[in-house]
């Protein structure tokens, strides 16, 4: 079977460069156009990053850096099977309906995340919102839009998806402790802001998380033409900590009934995740990892579990504050399931669905 | 009028240094004997601390550092006015009771802060508790130990104290990101601990935040012979990340009637403290400062405001999840108001008060 | 008598904030007016870094804060007895001698440092420089532009210039590390770039302290009209740490005759700097600090020594390669002396000169 | 055929874990036994590490899991065919030479570098010097003890060996900024000591620096007793940053005879290393990787190259203080080819000579 043929837009940014690395031999999908700011364009990829522009620790895929990059605006879609976006939002308000009036586009922008026909795709919590798409018609696209979520949002998602499944879920509060990666890196976070520092603002993330994580968790089928949010009440405290990758959550949950701590522990050691995510390239062995040492997880320890696709959860205990109340803490790999590969994640539900 | 003569415990390590800080130049007491581990007894001050065993930016003052250390044991407490201890709890069950028989002790242990006839003493939140130490003279104690709370429920409890005052207070919960300070530094905290990672468990601490924080808004009055907790629920997650000093905290608070985040701010930037410490030496120009700005506190730019002994707070928003709800998040320096000089500010309360 | 009357350009930006600082209380100038790009023109100062732009722990000072920004462009300097400049080099190639047609212009941009007929002025080491601005009325100036070095020059010119009094010096070999308050903050080094690693390259930075170093520690006399660099050859390895502030370097030198480790720390510790500098408000008690403990000096601990005007040197040793060869550690404060304060400091020197 | 049996002593420490993991999987050699501190003796090694006591990201390997750790004092070494040593220098000198009587033992533990019977082998370098613990058997030896360099030596010594080939050497300064993974972790380096900080000195570290790289490039021949060092004059000054893993370090040389930048960089890029080392099952692609990009080498990106057996060498220039100088900075992974991997390399150079 030939590979479908992807083009990348925002292809330089650290985030771009995630999804190289993340295509990088990828089994369905084949990275064959690149493109980025205008001010780039005729540049061979690999020449455009040679002089300290790329930040990933292997090296620039050889068939990736001999590309030569386009200008996006210049970029014909219908020459390719499906999209990858990794513009700001601004660009992608802009660049990502343009591409999906012909193919499908996988996104890490937050554009069009809160649309009515857009589905906020995390494959082993909602891979069944993937049909929500086709509502996009109405826009005239022959393609779609299909962004993930913010990344603060999706360990803390993919923890609750078993919680809700067993317990119910009637309210969260979180508080993160993120990664610098998450902002990428032109300016990204300044080094000033956070050595020997927290920072405890970062701007629209808590109410980003509070809607997202009720859209993720809420309920489509189709025919319906939005997601019915959860219901459940959340709380969210966003702070940026020392940590290159790997977003740290704290967690209290109020479950819809009494449940003891084993009961939830084997909710989450024995979640399959949604049965469309089963069997996809990128689905790890478990999308929630349950450690038992008292210290962790731990971000620099515990992130590239399963190649930095699945949640780790600790420290699991009772909370004595909520109705049905327990805590843990997590932590999700912001860049991998939290990002590019979350997103080449959903293009692989897309096609297992026929959807691509 | 004479200074008071204070002999101090644990004098080398990291909070005993504190103590010579905190002690330098002071209105009312005057630093005259150093005790430390008998393997450094007989030296100089000055000289056990020569070769890189002085941490602070500050010199050691010359009056100290001529000082000899002294065995601890080889202390004729009677020969002083007050003693302050920064021996860890083990060290202190032993040495506290020992030098209270004859003076007032002024702990930052937490050996002694359970015990019925013990008040944990936060002297702008209960300074009123003092008299309990009375009790300890069914000890055989003429003078008492009085230990100050953990550095982490110190900045919990000064922004609860007004909320509980003027609205009540249900519950709280809090998340902790706590600085390396507050370990110590032999050994401490390592290096591969906590750079780019985050710690999600230190030992015991987060059932002394819940204890303790009852403990301290309790109540209590003459003639009682312990301290009547607060009823409110607790519940704590703490965590260290890569901050020198000073604790930052979110907490989400349940308060016991509706009331505005206008309200709430006014509570805090209103609260004068307990009436017996509002003009001791060490009392700051305000306890609490209120921030407007969207990102503060930040524990590097905040957790020196009024020499440490102020908690900065911020980020006030209301909570969607608890009754009552608001957030915010606090920085408060774990080892200045937390540590070494809250126990000195203890001790101004005790000679205010007559106890000294 | 009446202060005189400062502008400050640049004054939004870290550097800009640093010499708010330096000249707050300053007994012989005061601070009047600031500007800034025009997109923050007529804001006040306060108002304008509200939002998260002040970076210091000390309050904007209040008199600062209410002064309104101007356009740099439409400051007449003829209402100003001198300017302080914090602004980027090719900003400053416009805006300086713009200034300087009318005022002394003390500046911290290195446009100018390189020019024959303007000293490179770090008034311990070469006070007696400052007389080669007059050879700038040549440029049509009433005032004169009196750049300082570069951050990393500056603590080790100090250190050479005693050993190029006493024993001459015919090499230098220098690895800085630097910390990141030396590349600003806007966007300054991304903290994805220094944590947990080192970066071993800062764009220019090599070539600057080879040049300046020369240029500082060379000779100059009434009615050159340049000045004379020093022979020593200079070779800078320059890299950045995960530092907020404080360079520290480690350094080799190569003596122009043989002296004993005793005389080399002599040099040091007698050392007083020239006459010219000795008595300005901004004299610390000792230009060099020299440190006995094994393992000092050390950035966080030894920075602010002197309110960051002394450079603090530890380590020396006999260095085994070079002639003569002695070796040792220094630490010197990148933005006090090595930038606004070092500023402020030459406009004290001209001001006892009577050249302002 | 069968793999070697090999024992391993501190076996639970930072360096014994990442032995474990060295020889997890190796086709030569079986880790069948673990020994440590007689506390944990009679533990398995998966229990004794379960409570946060295991530092790697991988899992312990499920074969050594299960291992019961012995007390080091009542193993058999006559059970083995090699033993790997990670103790401390102290415990070193009593273990090794007892095991030594019956087979040999690889050790990272400075406790036998220097005697005159033992060579200091970093097999790309000086493989042929391994003929030299022969001369061990006049101990009374079996076996022998086969130490491997300070870590700071080793990437040091790998980029000199082709100078010293191609252009002889006369002298090396080099400045290190060492990781704190070198230290261990009980207690390692204070999370205190480097956070916003630079230690500026690592005791006896410089000394091993200088007399191993000159024993390292030194002389041995089949017969003689002990290694000629080599006559260059090495100064090295060590600083401590706060680096995960992976020593960075700046090297200025003074070569034997005058060379272009160009014929410096071939003499890198074409270095095959010593014939001896060419294909043993862990030597990587190439010793030394030449990085072209201006900012490069950087610890994070650039440690792991070739599974951290690589030195990496960028930013070569001419250095104007030295005769015929150049300079250049290295990155070198402490705790793979600087410790674990690095001695079970010079056991599979024992193996492939036959001395094993």
């Amino acid at each position: 079977m030939a590979k479908l043929r992807a083009v990348l837009f925002g292809a330089t940014g650290l985030a771009g460069q995630q999804f190289v690395s993340a295509l990088s031999a990828h089994p369905w999908f084949e990275l064959v156009a690149v493109a980025a700011s205008p001010r780039n364009a005729g540049r061979r990829y690999g020449e455009a990053l040679a002089e300290g522009g790329w930040f990933l620790t292997e090296a620039i895929p050889a068939a990736v850096a001999s590309l030569v990059l386009a200008d996006p605006l210049s970029v014909d879609p219908s020459g390719f099977d499906l999209a990858f976006s990794a513009v700001e939002a601004d660009v992608a308000r802009e660049l990502e309906p343009r591409a999906a009036r012909a193919i499908p586009v996988f996104s890490t922008a937050s554009a069009f995340r809160y649309e009515k026909d857009v589905p906020l795709l995390l494959p082993p919590v909602n891979g069944g919102h993937l049909g929500l798409v086709r509502a996009q018609a109405a826009r005239g696209f022959a393609g779609y839009v299909a962004p993930i979520p913010n990344c603060t949002t999706t360990g803390l998602a993919v923890s609750l998806a078993p919680l809700v499944e067993r317990f119910g879920v009637q309210a969260v509060l979180v508080t993160s402790l993120q990664a610098v990666s998450g902002a990428g890196r032109s300016p990204g976070v300044p080094a000033l802001d956070v050595l020997d520092n927290v920072l405890p603002f970062i701007a629209k993330e808590e109410g980003k998380v509070e809607v997202e994580t009720r859209k993720i968790l809420g309920t489509w089928a189709p025919g319906r033409t939005e997601v019915q949010p959860h219901a459940m009440r959340v709380s969210a405290t966003c702070t940026r900590v020392a940590v290159l990758e790997g977003h740290t959550e704290t967690v209290s949950v109020s479950l819809g009934r009494p449940a003891s701590l084993d009961e939830v522990a084997a909710a989450f050691g024995e979640w399959k995740g949604d049965a469309t995510a089963r069997d996809l390239p990128s689905t790890p062995p478990r999308w929630i990892e349950v450690l038992q040492a008292p210290d962790r997880p731990q971000p620099r320890l515990d992130r590239e579990t399963h190649g930095g696709m699945a949640t780790s959860v600790g420290r699991l205990r009772e909370d004595a504050v909520l109705a049905n109340g327990v805590k843990f803490v997590l932590v999700s790999h912001n860049t991998k399931l939290g990002a590019a590969k979350g997103a080449v994640l959903v293009a692989e539900l897309a096609k297992a669905q026929g959807l691509l």
